[in-house]
């Protein structure tokens, strides 16, 4: 059903009422903005409450979704930006509801390839890392203590919508410490790789070779993984540095560890075929 | 010489008035802000007109930093903040004239990797793209039309100040032609290597193999390298993604492939030895 929606102050726009200034997502909300990201939360597991738009982004969208009995409110850009309280230029939004989160068996179901974020707070970083595990063929995503939500607007832009769909859930609380959360990847066969920038880290390529299924092991920028996560792990791995260089951005390095996975992968492949 | 500025309104500070609204590197200067990014623009050919901070900072930065006859202006947060127009966290900020720009020649000078970027026109993926290429032993950079500026302030900081010492020049204009530009490289023995997320592209590790000299090109975000690029490079180069995934951000993607070119060399090192 759709609603041509004048009044800035009609309760049907509340999902969306200051989005600028609360992040609603706090509130239980997820938003998916532009046509990629209202797709990927529709075709996810949390429940769509409405889609919100201008006439004719409206009208292509529509055209190619069924988007079955979720309200849709037409709405002009004046009003979609008195709402929000800033100028929502893709004109396409969409608000769910969060559905139970994944369970780490979830995440672990068939997964040979996962990543695991010790303390990323970054929204950016988070999004970034989904978008490029996504895009490498990641299995899952494991969050420890300290990691952000991925659920977070702004995260969920960055990923491109992937947060919506690419297996993830925390990894202390519910099912167990850190630590013997990792010895249960151990367990089941998993390789624990701690990417860090340290010189005596033996390389990537190294660390991930042979291995059949490989957890990847990051941490915030900057600090980078503890101690005492680097310490539970099997291997410690670097991506070379130019001399008088820092490390890379935290979703960088993933993203090159991640292509290594996937290129070991790949030559095993040719080799064998 | 070390001053204390208490009034917002003196001279001295105009560098950086109103620095949140006007990009004042329009206007021929170059900013790094916080200690890395003063440090790299000290060791930079860029003459550093002076440096404003706040005292603890200053006091950290001069114990640490010879900064020859440079004037320093010492300033409160709240001082900082009513000139620049923002809340300047890292209280710590030099300003530098624009010094020329590299020549093409310097750039090529004895180099072996070099990126070239046709249309990126985003100031955070240039930063980002320089600081993947620095940290992973890129040469130079060369840019062709429709490349936004290196030295607008944010790219400054999203590169780690590696816009300052990375050599780079723009590939058009003054120089010659684009494609007459490829075909220079190429005569001095670069292999062009486009990169796009086309599936019938070559993996950029087959792409990469074997080279002595690689000038790898990328384009903008979104649309990519134009058709007319591509046909002047050597190969078509792909990194593989993940069914149903959009391509890598433009610098992600080019780390990885500067992680590939270093990776090669490496093992063909260890090959030899």
């Amino acid at each position: 059903m759709r609603f041509v929606i004048d009044d800035p102050t009609d309760p049907r726009l509340d999902d969306i009422r200051d989005l600028k200034h609360a992040d609603k997502s706090g509130e239980g909300f997820v938003f998916g903005e532009g046509p990629l990201c209202v797709e990927r939360l529709l075709a996810s597991r949390f429940p769509v409450r409405c889609i919100i738009g201008f006439e004719a982004k409206l009208d292509t969208f529509l055209a190619n979704h069924d988007v079955g009995d979720i309200p849709v409110y037409q709405v002009t850009r004046q009003t979609l930006g008195e709402v929000t309280g800033f100028d929502m230029h893709r004109g396409l939004v969409a608000a769910a509801d969060r559905a139970e989160a994944w369970t780490v068996d979830e995440v672990l179901e068939g997964a040979r390839t996962l990543a695991i974020m010790e303390g990323v707070g970054d929204h950016e970083n988070i999004g970034s890392l989904f978008r490029n595990a996504a895009g490498m063929d990641v299995d899952g995503i494991l969050l420890g203590s300290g990691a952000a939500d991925p659920l977070y607007r702004r995260s969920v832009r960055v990923s491109m919508g992937h947060v919506l769909r690419l297996p993830w859930a925390r990894f202390d609380g519910g099912f167990t410490t850190w630590q013997r959360g990792l010895e249960k990847l151990r367990e089941q066969g998993f390789r624990l790789v701690s990417l860090t920038p340290h010189p005596d880290a033996v390389h990537i390529a190294d660390a991930l070779e042979g291995a059949d299924k490989v957890a990847l092991l990051v941490g915030a920028e900057g600090p980078g993984l503890t101690e005492h996560a680097m310490r539970a792990t099997d291997v410690r791995a670097r991506i070379p540095m130019a001399e008088g260089t820092d490390s890379l951005n935290v979703a960088t390095s993933a993203a090159i560890a991640f292509y290594e996975r996937q290129r070991s992968h790949r030559f095993r492949e040719v080799d064998t075929a």
